[in-house]
C-alpha cells in the first residue's frame, strides 16, 4: 500500500464508546482533479468495510483502484468537474490508525487493546480531514455498503457541511441477519488459535479464520441468481465425486475468493469495522428511527438492488420512507434489478454509475468549475 | 440414542459412485400405528440431514421426536389411519451405517474410508427395510429439505411403490447458493486441526469447526424477518457495547444452537450427508432435469416457504412446474408465507401440518383401515 497522503492530527481523539481516546489520529486519503477557488466542488467517496483510500489508479499508485471506473474524467464521479476525496477509514489497516497501529503511548500495536469503534467516530475523523483541507462544505457524500452508512452519517452530524448524499446498498440501522452474518465472520477469526486474543502481530497469522471469514463473507456479497447464472452445478473434474473435497466449481471460487483476501487485510481491523457496522443506528439516542433520521436534512439519493442478500432491498425502502416521512422533501430512490449482489456497486456502471453521476452533476451550473 | 428397531442387512451393499460397496448394512428405523391387512397403509417418513429415526415419542422413547406435533392420532400423519416408519438415513450417527460405524472388514471405525454416499443410496436403504417390513407399496412417502429430495428419488426409482409424495421445502437439483451454504459447514468442520482427516474417534473431537458449522447452518435455516420480530437489536448487555463480544442477542442466539448441536451429531456424518445434498439431482443421466423428473409418476405436493433462504421458494415454484411440464397431472404447490425459513417444517402445524394431512388423508376411504 503506497502513494496515500497523511494527514497527523496530534491531538488526542475522543471515541463514541467507553469513554476512550486516541492519543493521536493519522487519516490516510487519496485525491483526485482540482478544488475549485470557492472550495465548493468537493465530493467525499466513503469507502466500504476493507477498502483502502484507493478508490481510483493515480501517478503515486497506478494500481487500478476499488471503484477505478466509477472515477475519473467523465465517469460516474467525474474528476474533472470534482475534486475527489477518499479517506480511508479509521479502524482499518490502510494507512489510518487502525488496531495494527502503533499507539505513541506504548510503543506497540495497539491489537486489541484499540478501542471499540463506531461509524460516529469514523465520520468526526472524516471531517477533520476535511478541517484540514480547508473544505467547510462538500458538495456530495457518495458511499456503498458501509461507505452509505457513514454518509447518512456525515448528513446527520454536519447538516451545514454536506449538500447532498447518495446511499448505496445501505441502510439506516443494521438489522440482526446482517449482524449474524458478520458475527460469524468474527467469530471464526477470533476461533482461529493464532488470533491469540488479537495479539499475533509477532506470532503466526490467523490466516485460516481470515480465509473461512471471507469465504463466509462473498456469500453474503454475491447472489444466488448471479451463481446460477455463471456456475451452476458446473464440477472442478467432470469424472468426479470421488472424495469429500470440493466437487462444484462453485466452492472452489469460494476457496479463491477466501485464499487472495485472507492476507490482503488486518484481521483486527475486521473485527472492529465489523462490529462498528452491527452498532450502527441512525435512531440511536432518539425516541425513534425516524426521529434519528429527521437529522439528515440535505437531498439522500437511495440505492438498493433486489438481489442483495446482505443489505436486504425493503431495508432501503424502509430507509428511503423514513427519511421522507422525517420531512426530507429530497429522497430519490432507486432500486434495482441487478443480478450482482451487495456488490453490484463495484461492478455496475450503467446502473449504479449512471444514478451517482446524474446526481452529482444535477444543478452543476451552481458550482464553479476549476 | 435409544428405543429403535435395527435391520440387519447381511450382504453386500452396492453404492452409486465410485463402485464402492458396503460389506453389510444395518437400518434403524421406528414406526408408529398398525399395519392393516393389505398392507396398503404404510407411509414413510424420511428426515432431514441431522434427523435420527425418532419422528415422534412412544413407549421405548418417551423424548419428543423431531416432528412430534405432526405425528399421532389424529394428527397430519395420523397414526390412528397409517403405519408411520421413520429411518435414519444411511451416512447418519444414529443407529444406521454411516462414519461412525465400524467396519466389519477392518474392524475400526469407517470415519472417512466411508464410501461417498448419495440420495440415491439412502433411497436404496429405505427400500431394503420396507423389503423386510414386507411392504410393497407405500401410501405416500413424506419428507422435508433432505426428506424432500429423498421422497423424489423414491418415486422416481421406485415408481410402483410409491402411491404418492409430499415434497416439503426441498427441490429437484441442489442449487449453487446451497452448495455454497454447505460447503462452508463442511469446511469449517474439516478445517479444525481435531478433525483430523475424519480420525478424531480415539482422538480430540472437532468441536470448534461443529460448532462454527452449526452457527453458519442456523443462519440458512431460520429467517430475516423472523429475526427482526424476534430479536430485532435488542441487546444482551443493555449497557454495552464494551468489547468486540457478542452485543446483541442474535449473536447470543447463534451460539447457543452452535454449541448446543455440537456434540449431539456426528462430524463425518454431516460432511457425507451434507455432501450427498451436493450432488442432489434429478436431471443426472437424463437430457434435462425436466426429463429425470418425468420418472416421477405418482400424485405429488410440493410445498415451498417465501423466506426459505436455504431452498428459496422459485427453486420449489420451478420443481412443481418441470413436474408438471413432464405430463405429471397430480401436481398440487403450495405456498406459504411462514417467517419461519427452512425451519417451517418443523414448527408451522396449521400450515405444513394441514396440508401433509388433507393430502395424505384424500382417497383414505379405498384403504382398509387397521
Amino acid at each position: 500500500i503506497t502513494g496515500y497522503k497523511l494527514f497527523h492530527h496530534q491531538h488526542p481523539f475522543e471515541m463514541k464508546y467507553n469513554k476512550a481516546r486516541l492519543p493521536e489520529l493519522q487519516v490516510a486519503y487519496e485525491t483526485w482533479g482540482k478544488l475549485n477557488e470557492t472550495k465548493s466542488n468537493a465530493v467525499m467517496i466513503q469507502a466500504g468495510l476493507s477498502a483502502s483510500s484507493h478508490a481510483k489508479s493515480h501517478r503515486e499508485n497506478l494500481r487500478p483502484g476499488w471503484w477505478e471506473k466509477f472515477v475519473g474524467p467523465g465517469c460516474a464521479v467525474d474528476t474533472d468537474e470534482f475534486f475527489v476525496i477518499c479517506p480511508n477509514n479509521l479502524g482499518s489497516c490502510y494507512g489510518t490508525t487502525g488496531p495494527s497501529s502503533v499507539n505513541p503511548l506504548t510503543g506497540k500495536q495497539y491489537a486489541t487493546t484499540f478501542p471499540l469503534t463506531s461509524i460516529d467516530d469514523m465520520v468526526q475523523a472524516n471531517f477533520l480531514l476535511l478541517d484540514e483541507l480547508g473544505i467547510d462544505k462538500l458538495h456530495a457524500c457518495v458511499g456503498s455498503s458501509l461507505g452509505g452508512m457513514l454518509s447518512l452519517m456525515a448528513a446527520a452530524e454536519f447538516p451545514e457541511r454536506v449538500g447532498r448524499i447518495i446511499s448505496i446498498s445501505s441502510c439506516a440501522q443494521s438489522h440482526p441477519s446482517s449482524i449474524a452474518m458478520r458475527y460469524l465472520q468474527r467469530k471464526t477469526i477470533m476461533s482461529d488459535p493464532n488470533w491469540n486474543k488479537g495479539h499475533y502481530y509477532d506470532g503466526p497469522y490467523p490466516k485460516m479464520g481470515m480465509k473461512l471469514a471471507r469465504e463466509i463473507a462473498t456469500m453474503t456479497y454475491r447472489s444466488g441468481p448471479e451463481w446460477d447464472q455463471r456456475f451452476s452445478r458446473e464440477r472442478i473434474d467432470p469424472g468426479g465425486p470421488n472424495t469429500l473435497c470440493p466437487t462444484f466449481t462453485i466452492e472452489s471460487y469460494l476457496e479463491y475468493q477466501g485464499e487472495s483476501f485472507s492476507t490482503k487485510y488486518d484481521p483486527n481491523s475486521l473485527l472492529y469495522i465489523s462490529k462498528a457496522m452491527d452498532l450502527f443506528d441512525m435512531g440511536e439516542g432518539y425516541s425513534s428511527l425516524q426521529e434519528g433520521l429527521s437529522r439528515v436534512k440535505c437531498p439522500v439519493m437511495v440505492i438498493g438492488v433486489q438481489t442483495d442478500i446482505l443489505f436486504p432491498i425493503w431495508q432501503q425502502r424502509t430507509l428511503a420512507e423514513l427519511l421522507q416521512k422525517s420531512g426530507n422533501l429530497g429522497v430519490t430512490f432507486y432500486e434495482l434489478n441487478s443480478l450482482y449482489g451487495h456488490d453490484t456497486f463495484l461492478l455496475d456502471i450503467n446502473g449504479v454509475g449512471a444514478a451517482v453521476k446524474g446526481y452529482l452533476e444535477i444543478g452543476r451550473q451552481f458550482y464553479q468549475h476549476p
